[in-house]
């Protein structure tokens, strides 16, 4: 497996297209079209938020069907969210627009949305966009990331990832994009991310591939503990590299697993350092856990602790806020075997070692949380078990973008 | 039933002292007794966090043995938690140097402590500390104050509060004091928070009394989502005010549940407003409930959220953060029922309508939202039960104080 560049676009077969429509944005690309030249099976995973966005809750219909996916139409700015009825029109109106444009049923074309909450999506200037999107769809490099960008919010720059792998002897491919930086806190999805990958799979199995990936990667992030009412992850698998079909657990279900964990996790993390106001990356470890559950739920405390986010935003060795996370996530373990120790660039060090304080040096450990990538690390030792979370810092910064975002 | 001042001094028999050992802060005093004339009894609830601080662990265990309380030792600045073997027998070095002073025995006192986790209490100035109190042991107003202030930690202000109320004739009274600004997510207690009462009851009864007051008030307050190590909320009964002794759920019960429930309602209400860096306090009340569970969940869940905390500080109606929080709590119900609105000194605005976005003027809206008490109303139209939460804004000065707490 090797990374290379080209995000979604660099499955073959897969072509984007992107627009400036100001919907809510001036000045900047707001809509995006991915479109495939064959039907692609697709696999989704979704908020579980009971609050869910227009096209979230027509999506998840369409997939339910086992539609074949023509296109995917996505807009940043307004997230067509607790619009009721209207939303919803305008959702499925979007849709029939682009396939009078391209000539695709409106089943076959899923949409997706990301922005501001309860406010209508403006159909006039959607149509433009849609019309602007159709005659643009270009390949390559270039148009993958200015489609990155489209997609963007309070975002500081663009997420993609790609990698390419052999089956059969066919070169495959797995490309994506994602975005958010504010209401991150997955449970069955992140924000927006769309994977692309020429590979030839069972529908069903697909399914499971994504749902697996998501649990390890994306659900294992946090930004501020808010699960979005968007959360779409969509991966669609076009068949164009010609392999022979993945329909069960096999090799070559294997090596491309591992290349969509890889996509997944490089997102994820691509997220959880631009959460909002971030300055740095929170990794968090648990190992010795007894169950990979247990682990997980331990790690995404400690990324969800609103005060261990700000003592790292202080750069401060304050092991015992992390000890109060782990305290609290809802799972059983004696406090007297715990070891935890923290780690970047700038050396490791252990803070607490079974049961009682380390002596450490406090500017060792400062200089350790000062680094743009921090990993904290929790062993249990009730277990053989484990799990990484990733989350970021808490800085006045995360204030300013949300104590006035709409306006 | 009356509000009156005096705090924990203001129930019959009843007395403190307080004063300054210099455990960690300087020139402010950090240490409280409360003392009661004649043996209490006594009724706790504690924190449910997996990792719990020395006293925490020892106060169980002395409930758990229906002790009689002579003496409460509180201390703030060191939480002495996450202190292994040698926290443990600082505590009770504590409790035996205090014993030798007052000629009490050592499992008839109880302690408390609040500050930074990790770090050891040095004992010969808690030696010098505690013979200091039982020298200056005093009822009244002021020293209740005193002690009240004494056992803050970031809080900007003391929380007191304690009223009155007759039982067959007899006048009894509630007095309380309590501390805490940040890690305030209570799950079974908060804190710190101490109640003496001057009414006679059955032990086993005041601590079902507690734990329903304790799950009406202080267990849905929220600062910051972080359960603490050390919350602990202590109600001790000393029957001075010769009343017939409560058994039973009778009416006696009622008049004297009304008022703990009041005095606890008080202090919680004064905790939120008090959070660290908070310039405001969110009421969030949930009606309309198919169970008083769920409107909690839903209630607590809208303080929680980081994004709605951070709207209520920039004054910015951004409702549908609120919705997004109701979403994610793990209640299921039907958001095309809900109707969501926000109210203040300055007015009352309906923002979302069953299932839709309403029309207001955002103007109008600021207004509300920009009082120091801001209430947020969600109607589910699901039954009958309800439920009120209370939390604050997340600023900028909560960062301030949190990136850089310990030095």
């Amino acid at each position: 497996m090797e990374t290379i560049k080209g995000g979604i676009n660099a499955s073959k077969g897969f072509r984007a297209a992107v627009a400036a429509a100001g919907l809510k944005y001036e000045d900047r690309d707001d809509m995006v079209l991915i479109t495939s030249v064959v039907p692609c099976r697709a696999a989704g995973v979704f908020t579980r938020n009971v609050v869910q966005a227009a096209p979230v809750v027509r999506d998840r219909a369409l997939l339910a069907e086992g539609l074949n996916v023509r296109a995917v139409l996505v807009n940043s700015g307004i997230a067509n969210a607790c619009t009721g009825a209207e939303g919803e029109k305008s959702c499925l109106r979007s849709a029939l627009i682009l396939e009078e444009a391209m000539g695709i049923p409106e089943g076959e074309i899923m949409t997706a949305s990301t922005g501001v909450i309860g406010m209508q999506l403006p159909m006039k200037k959607m149509r433009e966009g849609i019309l602007k999107l159709v005659s643009s769809v270009a390949g390559g490099e270039e148009t993958a990331t200015r489609a990155a960008k489209a997609i963007m919010t309070t975002d500081t720059h663009e997420k993609e990832c790609a990698v390419t792998f052999e089956l059969d002897g066919k070169t495959c491919h797995i490309g994506g994009m994602a975005k958010g930086s504010g209401m991150i806190h997955p449970d069955m999805g992140t924000m927006l991310a769309f994977l692309t990958t020429d590979v030839l799979m069972d529908r069903a199995l697909l399914q499971e591939a994504l749902q697996e990936a998501a649990d390890e990667t994306f659900n294992m992030i946090s930004v501020d503990g808010d699960t979005s009412t968007n959360d779409t992850l969509l991966l669609l698998a076009n068949g164009t590299a010609k392999n022979e079909e993945i329909r069960e657990r096999n090799e070559a279900y294997g090596v491309f697993f591992e290349a969509l964990l890889s996509v997944c996790q490089t997102l994820a993390k691509q997220l959880a350092a631009d959460g909002e106001g971030a300055t740095a990356l929170m990794e968090v470890t648990v190992s010795g856990a007894a169950s990979v559950e247990d682990a997980r739920k331990l790690a995404r405390s400690v990324t969800a602790s609103s005060l261990t986010k700000a003592a790292l935003n202080g750069h401060d060795a304050n092991w015992g806020r992390i000890l109060c996370a782990l305290g609290y996530a809802g799972v059983s373990f004696d406090p007297a075997q715990l070891t935890l120790s923290v780690a970047s660039a700038a050396g490791e060090l252990v803070l607490y070692e079974k049961g009682a304080p380390a002596e450490y040096d406090e500017k060792t450990a400062t200089a350790i949380l000062s680094e743009a990538e921090v990993r904290i690390l929790a062993d249990l030792q009730a277990g053989e078990e484990s799990a990484t979370a990733w989350g970021c810092d808490l800085s006045k910064e995360y204030i300013t973008i949300n104590a006035d975002y709409r306006s």
